[in-house]
């Protein structure tokens, strides 16, 4: 085969390439002397070696050549770093072509320039050495691995000019979530979406083992991305000029293939699924470092990970440094000032179309706002509380057809979830955007769609890697999960609100939309699934996290769900974290009260109350089921007390609980007395583990009256109810709870307990015997009446 | 080809698929009349219609033909439920074969016992739906997807003459840590370890839509499972007759293959890794069940998931429920009292050949106690304490080396972790026992192993998985990890902690090894890696979970760990978690010291104290970071204000913090207040995120004393010290945070911040410049003389 580049272009690539790799070498040693113009010192190394020289080499080597093809073919591209520990290299990279100094105009393209550049590297105060939210041209981050794929997709979707080119390290080939999106491309249109390039890097180790993919066998490699859908391009080799030549031949078939496969779908000529094309690169980890380091391989081995020279005490270390930088003659690269020589600069793509520049790397200078529907026109009309049953999700669904169907001409709205969407209640979508589909259709397929706008496969870590890159290349979009099983995500959402702490303090990284999730099917309907499928932890994961970044909703019903969603599609730079059930249940706020009880984020039900500023007892709730039972223990001992004074508070947004200097949702210590009350007991039903809200209260006022019932880890499949009598949440308890600690009612605390195991022996003995909750629980209704003033109720 | 089954033979595995699918149906929709011998009534029908029909007469079929196989050859057979939603099938099976009722036995094999399978399945205080821990036979749990093939793989490990049948769900294949899973083939020894038989049965859809692997080519997914290492073999079709001929000829030659990749190992014939047979099973979703129901396909498609038929109140639904039921002829194959006839029950195995009845499935039953070294040995020499430096899981190494190595013969002892034994410097097991590895081997590979005991890949679902299985087959191991990645299986520790509550609870169950997770490079010392590494959460994670079931510790030095590892490896049914770093620290105790100390779980440090039992502060450290920075902040203190009377307390074993109502290991109040006074200041130095103290104390004396300091998600690439201070867990703070709280230092508070301030930036500065910690900093060590009495002391 001819060779694609001529030896003119071969040299200057293979110089911007030893550039980098230079640059690359700086960063993880040097603290001075960036052009060794001096001879190399042990005072010019940093005291503290760290870094990732093994995959550099080869991510420098893909930039390269991927700038040829984008300067030929003007095109499109995104840079994603799987092995994003290589900072190295994408700082380099970013350098020579110029977006790093504009983004960073203190580190200069000359040799003050570049001296900061090294220095900043892996360096207090300076820049991390993964790719990380500083790095232009990034919305992936180093370290944790296995979502890069998925992060590529996400980016690629709705982007029909955009090919992701992702490199994925043979380590993180090995992961779950990497594993799974390959799968990715069923998923993918050829017509309306861009291309993912994946890359898989054989760079043969990781920390101190072989990959898996590089020790398999060839035809096993090719027939797994075969299975998986790609036609895999091999460029293997050790010879930089061969490597070279051979790359920029595979690439040029690939971008050819893709462009192929578009034309075709875009043209009409076919809906078949493409097979897309992919590279396989296997080239030496540590390529062009130290070969042997003390008698000992170094190259093309597991030692060459990180720092592959580190002991400085030993002379011959520096003098291998030394060498092993020269080797990249940088005096023929760099002009007298420390400048990429203009001859090889000029390789590199101009303005947005440098990787480091690309606008869909920062999504939200590309972010067009949502158009909102009124989501007032999706209430559910509660003439007065408790009147009325609906399905909150299902109530949702109708909201969030809308959003779908005003920004079908945007294409910038994706409802992600995994086979879920209409378990879930959320089906009213389908009637506006199908499910994405690109495998195999049959004749009762339901809602499958080439074409859709419904995310749906049954691997959480890819609804969240493709919905991340989504929202980091400037679109919107909500998640919807099974409560239990979203902690499969739990360490993505980890490293999805760090991306977001840090990325908010980036003067030029622009604000993306939130990152929503819609909990439900949650822990207390589990009627059919049982234990296995209860876990309200996903709250304490968020809870976790830094205050700026996340918001943690518990709407008790319909409206208020509404309310929040419609909040929630419109903030920016948060992750949105939403629980609310989707089984039928008693709604209680009208639109209007629902609005404003969201935006307080917590407040008095003045309505279910009748404490005239001085109550016995606050019964607080958050979250739909514990405010039923809240409301139904109400109305029981008002039965049983006519005179105990309630004041009943609904909590809708958790973070109100924390201090007002831990949270800025939180309440000052005045609103909260004046809501809680500054020492009356509280009896306090919570959607999650209880104490979660001691953590959040306990530096309010006699935090200690705060006796909070929640979910337990007890229960298993069961009725709807004795999951709530099972932990302690259930109606009869929680009036249990109030009577107990008001001490003038003190003396019919043993009555009420006789009566409370009298009601449990009844309820047990009638579930075991029935299947089914008792008439009395089933039929409980918050009375028709109201409950103004203190007018006595009858249970 | 030649059928391999005889008409008569047939004929009865026919009859005895129908008795299993009937009584599947049966459980899902009877409360009585479970023989049909009265016409169907809405009356005999539960009230409440929850489980899950579509995989189950797949589940059925197989464990029917496992049953030829076993029987016909003499195996030893574990059946793992990738589709663990079937548990109706399950139930059948194991009631069938006589196992059901072993374990319990007013679920007898008659009329009456048919009755009481059918009504307790998904009923309250009954059965749940899914294969769960009561499940005889099963060690997989129903619910969450992804983990079966891990786990069969683990349970496989180290029993050669078991071969471990997964089915595999095209649902669940979708699922990351699935995808992952295929690869453990390369960490199979098929001369020392037993066989896994993948059957991926392609029911075609989920719970809304189609499968992936259901609708890409056939070449695909032939292709992708060459390309995963394995032949499939394939089953496919709707016709009952057809299918049962095909499938046993299909396992009768995949046994062939399995036994001659196990010959040609075990005879030394073959070191190659084999290419291991699996199953790809194509039937219909709901096979057998109603075709159509008002009108619409069910049979085949998603809509046959669960509950095929469930509206009652249409008499045509309950006609056709019991024509369905009819169609299975049941009075064919059971006798006049409601037992399975003679004929078709002597198709099933017997004994401990049942599936139902596998020991591997009640692992503890095999137990084997691991032979423990003695601990002392490997001790770490601390002449007093912070005398000498040590790297405490180096330390660890070298006693996992000799449980490795006094355990070698038993076979019953792995090391589990992602890739980073060495990293973690639990290198010393290597001596003993190297990698598993049956991917390609080169030169300069170290430590790999065709039989190693060490397991490592890259993927933390694998390790979590595989060690669970292997726990729960009734052997031991550790699973070390970096901290931050474990969350990447909080969802899988959920589960197995909830596998374990329930288990313990179920008097057949024997317990089983804990599952033992030491959590190292923690969040403290990420010095390259930053951010995206620092997460300290997951014990948060695990301390939302059941007291009985999990235990956590943070062991401050070398010895303590010893001590604590000594301890997690010889107790049952917990999960313990272990922190602890890997750096080069300062050594507290000695070995006895150390014993005593993890052993009470929290004690004072009498010296490093002078408080004389009454002191002005007591300053806690758990975790050995800020073990280190509590003690500095003591001398800092006793420099200061030599009259200062400080209590040293180090909490080694967490849950000791909780009331005594709520852990087992949670501290009497009096204890509590014996170490923590019952009123004066607390300032407390946590390894974790510091709400997590304040959630475990809220019900302690005055619990709003206790200032805690921990991990608030700050810091990212910088010196080890900048990384405390960034999170205001430093010495200078701590000793801060102490005289702020002693009213009769109030007038040295002024001047301390001024000091503190002047620090800092001296601080900031000097690591800007130098890019490691202030030689003070670096230089600091507990005073050699000691700390006694009210000596002041220099710093």
């Amino acid at each position: 085969m001819q060779n694609p580049l001529s030896p003119h272009q071969l040299q200057r690539m293979d110089a911007y390439w030893r550039a980098s790799n230079y640059l690359s070498v700086g960063q993880i040693y040097l603290r001075d002397n960036p052009l060794l113009e001096k001879p190399l010192e042990r005072a010019h190394i940093k005291p503290r070696l760290l870094g990732h020289w093994g995959t550099t080499p080869g991510l420098n080597l893909l930039y390269v050549h991927l700038n040829r093809l984008i300067k030929q073919h003007d095109l499109n591209m995104l840079f994603m770093t799987g092995p994003g520990h290589g900072g190295p290299a994408l700082l380099a990279q970013t350098y020579l072509e110029g977006s790093y100094t504009e983004r960073y105009p203190a580190v200069e393209r000359n040799r003050h320039g570049m001296a900061r550049l090294f220095r900043q590297f892996s360096w207090p105060y300076g820049v991390p050495s993964h790719v990380a939210p500083e790095t232009p041209g990034s919305i992936h981050e180093g370290g944790e691995l296995g979502y890069s794929l998925a992060h590529a997709f996400g980016a690629a979707f709705d982007n029909p000019d955009l090919i992701v080119a992702c490199v994925v390290g043979d380590g993180e080939a090995e992961t779950g979530a990497l594993a799974a999106s390959w799968h990715s491309n069923k998923f993918l249109n050829p017509a309306h979406d861009g291309a993912v390039l994946p890359i898989l890097h054989l760079n043969g180790f990781k920390i101190a083992n072989p990959t898996l993919l590089s020790r398999i066998t060839r035809e096993e490699l090719i027939d797994l991305f075969h299975g998986y859908g790609y036609e895999p391009w091999f460029v293997e080799g050790n010879d930089p000029l061969v490597v070279h030549q051979d790359l920029a031949g595979a690439f040029d078939r690939i971008l050819a293939s893709i462009r192929a496969i578009q034309e075709a779908a875009r043209s009409g000529q076919s809906d078949a699924r493409p097979r897309w094309p992919m590279l396989v690169l296997r080239t030496p980890k540590g390529w062009t470092g130290p070969d042997f380091v003390d008698g000992v391989q170094v190259e093309g081995t597991w030692r060459a990970h990180q720092v592959p020279l580190a002991q400085f005490d030993k002379p011959a270390h520096l003098a291998q440094l030394e060498a092993w930088m020269r080797s990249y003659k940088p005096e023929e690269l760099f002009d007298d000032d420390g400048r990429l020589r203009e001859e090889y600069a000029a390789l590199a793509p101009t303005g947005h179309r440098r990787m480091g520049s690309n606008p869909h790397a920062n999504g939200g200078e590309l972010l067009k706002p949502l158009v909102m529907p009124h989501f007032r026109e999706h209430a559910v009309d509660v003439p007065q509380p408790g009147a009325v049953e609906a399905e909150a999700t299902r109530v949702l669904g109708t909201f969030l057809r809308e959003v779908m169907r005003l920004n079908l001409s945007q294409r910038n709205f994706r409802l992600f979830g995994p086979d879920e969407t209409a378990s879930n209640r959320l089906d009213a979508v389908y009637e506006v955007s199908g499910k994405a589909w690109q495998a195999g259709f049959e004749a009762h397929d339901n809602h499958l769609s080439a074409d859709g706008r419904v995310m749906e496969v049954l691997s959480e870590h890819l609804c969240e890697g493709w919905l991340e890159g989504y929202l980091l290349s400037g679109r919107h979009g909500v998640f919807s999960c099974y409560e239990a099983f979203i902690h499969i995500v739990d360490s993505m959402f980890n490293q999805h609100a760090k991306w977001l702490k840090v990325s908010r303090h980036i003067p030029w990284r622009a604000p993306v939309a939130s990152l929503n999730y819609l909990l439900t099917s949650h822990v207390w309907r589990q009627d059919h699934n049982g234990f296995s499928h209860q876990d309200p932890g996903f709250i304490d994961i968020v809870a976790n996290k830094k205050a700026e970044v996340v918001r943690i909703y518990l709407p008790p019903d319909a409206n208020c769900l509404l309310s929040v969603a419609d909040h929630c599609l419109r903030s920016r730079d948060y992750v949105n974290l939403i629980v609310a059930g989707k089984q039928p249940e008693w709604q209680w706020l009208d639109i209007d009260a629902a609005v404003m009880h969201c935006a307080a984020g917590a407040s008095i039900w003045e309505w279910a109350s009748n404490d005239d500023g001085d109550p016995d007892v606050v019964m607080v709730c958050a979250g739909d089921v514990p405010t039923l039972e809240c409301l139904a223990a109400v109305t029981l001992l008002r039965g049983y007390l006519p005179d105990i004074r309630i004041r009943v508070v609904n909590v809708v947004d958790l973070m109100v609980l924390q201090p007002q200097s831990e949270h800025p949702h939180g309440l000052s210590d005045r609103d909260f007395d004046a809501l809680f009350t500054s020492g009356k007991p509280v009896v306090f039903a919570f959607h999650g583990y209880p104490s979660l809200i001691h953590k959040l209260t306990y530096r309010r006022s006699c935090s200690d009256r705060i006796h909070v019932r929640g979910y337990k880890d007890e229960g298993t499949t069961t009725t709807p109810f004795d999951m709530v009598v099972l932990n302690n949440l259930d109606r009869y308890q929680l009036a249990l709870d109030a009577i107990m600690r008001i001490p003038r009612f003190n003396k019919y605390v043993g009555h009420a307990i006789e009566r409370y195991w009298s009601i449990m022996e009844r309820h047990k003995l009638y579930i075991s015997e029935h299947g089914e909750d008792m008439p009395e629980v089933r039929s409980w209704r918050w009375p028709a009446h109201g409950l103004a003033g203190k007018q006595a109720v009858e249970v």
